[in-house]
């Protein structure tokens, strides 16, 4: 009944250089945390608190960041949150009973073992040993298995492929495009994402291929693509001119390259870029995610969204015994 | 370094009177049940047998067929096979309360409650309450997330998808066709069938698409396949003009259909057709699954299949501790 939303309505979309879009992952996240806030504010009128515990295992410098980040955001919308720093030479029974405490621990509804663990140590095990309610990375098998099977109002959902769809379904819709019916593409297979951002399109009934390393013509499988996920890790690896005319552009990859300089005095700089050669898309794509700043945002207020479904549902299911 | 196997030798393959090759399930389900027996005679010098116990609840006369089907072939293949009758009224506590009991019970390593319930019941919470480890059907989320995470090792996968491989399996080595990289295209995306065919193509590194009502141009996706996987429920709704020359057809669905007759005062005649218009195929797929005969006689030996692999799987984390 009401008219079609613009791109500037959506809050999320602004024009690029090219015809394509700029989906603000930014923004998608700011408003996705306004929110939690706001009902955290509601929930403390009930008396629940959501709260989440972060398990840093030694101190890999950019783990100590991204847990930094994900402490303060939880402060931030207003939840109960604690650190917990245990030394690089933890056992896993060590880990694992500190997780059994956090499990039986009321005013904890999400942890979150910051991976990877030091000198790539497996997580199996210890991932297992959390309770599957309080599982906000949503790596336990059981929420992978409900995710699988659909049942998305039970599942905890990992974070970056939660977020992803959030800022496609805010372009979809901002652009007229149903992603029911959709051809969609997903390339990359990973447990942490394609795999999932494959079950949650087929959740909103597109029609779902997964491609990856080893399929045969990449460029014309990209090329059938209404939405297409990149999500391999690869520098810039899908081109401009694989990718349908029209098409939504999820990009996924966060990947630091070195930039080259005239000086050779100079110190070596970086910058980051995603899976697709971006500029080569601004022609081409209705709708684009940057990297820098498109679904990397996401991911954290996408964590605090777990948490808070996390701690409403165990709320819930004491009041119901 | 040996030669290709021809047709014949592939013992599943055999000329039909088009250019397709029938792929046999009454023979390939009988060289896994061989196989299995082999292996049960084989643990038995170990000290271990292999159990499975199905439950029937009600008396619903297409249940009680499948149900002695599967205790006959358990016992055929040397395993301890016992049959629980519960009757239509038995409360969901009442049955999850035998499902605690044959978890505890060490003579048994397979639990299969037969769907569906009566009356529609929701099987939910009865199907979570088997151990994971005894879920040889494949249905606990658990068993859905070890799929979904490619942990193949662990995982009980769902008897028909994993007949269904073995099929392809047979069928491509026989024809010399690599599924790595194959367009593999799954048409239906029940949790049953569907989603775990998917992830098991995915894990045979094929590239995989999963289509299904919503698919806007159906005709043109299964065009694409070099492996076609059918598993829709609909009598004979793929035509063989879809299908793209030298295909791999693996026609999942059973349905029965009524045959017109010329006397109207004979009684009605039905038959079982696919999900695939099988004889427009002929001469256009290079391998098809007849109906019957095809995927239905695997889904029976995949339940022996994965109570031997439960079996064993018990038996070494019991060694393990």
């Amino acid at each position: 009944m009401s008219a079609a939303p613009t791109p500037t309505e959506s809050g999320v979309l602004r024009p690029s250089s090219g015809k394509a879009l700029l989906i603000d992952g930014k923004r998608g996240s700011e408003e996705v945390l306004t929110e939690i806030a706001e009902k955290v504010r509601g929930l403390a009128g009930q008396g629940l608190k959501p709260g989440l515990a972060v398990i840093l295992v030694g101190a890999d410098p950019a783990s100590q960041v991204y847990v930094g980040a994900k402490g303060k955001a939880a402060k931030a919308v207003g939840f109960h949150s604690v650190q917990h720093d245990l030394p690089a030479t933890a056992s896993e029974a060590e880990i694992i009973a500190l997780i059994r405490q956090l499990n039986a621990d009321p005013a904890i509804h999400g942890i979150l073992l910051q991976l990877p663990l030091p000198g790539g140590a497996d997580a199996t095990r210890i991932i297992e040993s959390i309770a599957p309610e309080k599982d906000v990375d949503g790596l336990h098998p059981i929420n992978s298995g409900l995710l699988a099977i659909g049942n998305l109002s039970r599942a905890l959902v990992p974070c970056t492929p939660a977020g992803s769809m959030i800022l496609l379904e805010k372009a979809a819709a901002a652009l007229g495009v149903k992603l029911e019916g959709a051809e969609a593409v997903v390339v990359g297979r990973s447990n942490l994402v394609g795999k999932p951002i494959a079950q949650l399109l087929l959740g909103r009934n597109a029609t779902v291929t997964i491609a990856h390393s080893r399929t045969r013509d990449l460029p014309a499988v990209v090329g059938r693509a209404d939405v297409l996920i990149a999500a391999v890790g690869r520098p810039e690896m899908i081109r401009g001119d694989w990718i349908k005319p029209g098409a939504i552009v999820i990009d996924v990859g966060i990947n630091r390259i070195s930039v080259p300089s005239h000086d050779p005095a100079a110190p070596a700089k970086t910058r980051l870029v995603g899976d697709v050669a971006f500029a080569e898309c601004l022609d081409r794509a209705a709708a684009i995610t940057p990297v820098p700043g498109g679904v990397g945002p996401m991911t954290i207020a996408m964590l605090m969204s777990n948490t808070l479904k996390a701690a409403i549902q165990i709320a819930g299911l004491k009041a119901a015994h």
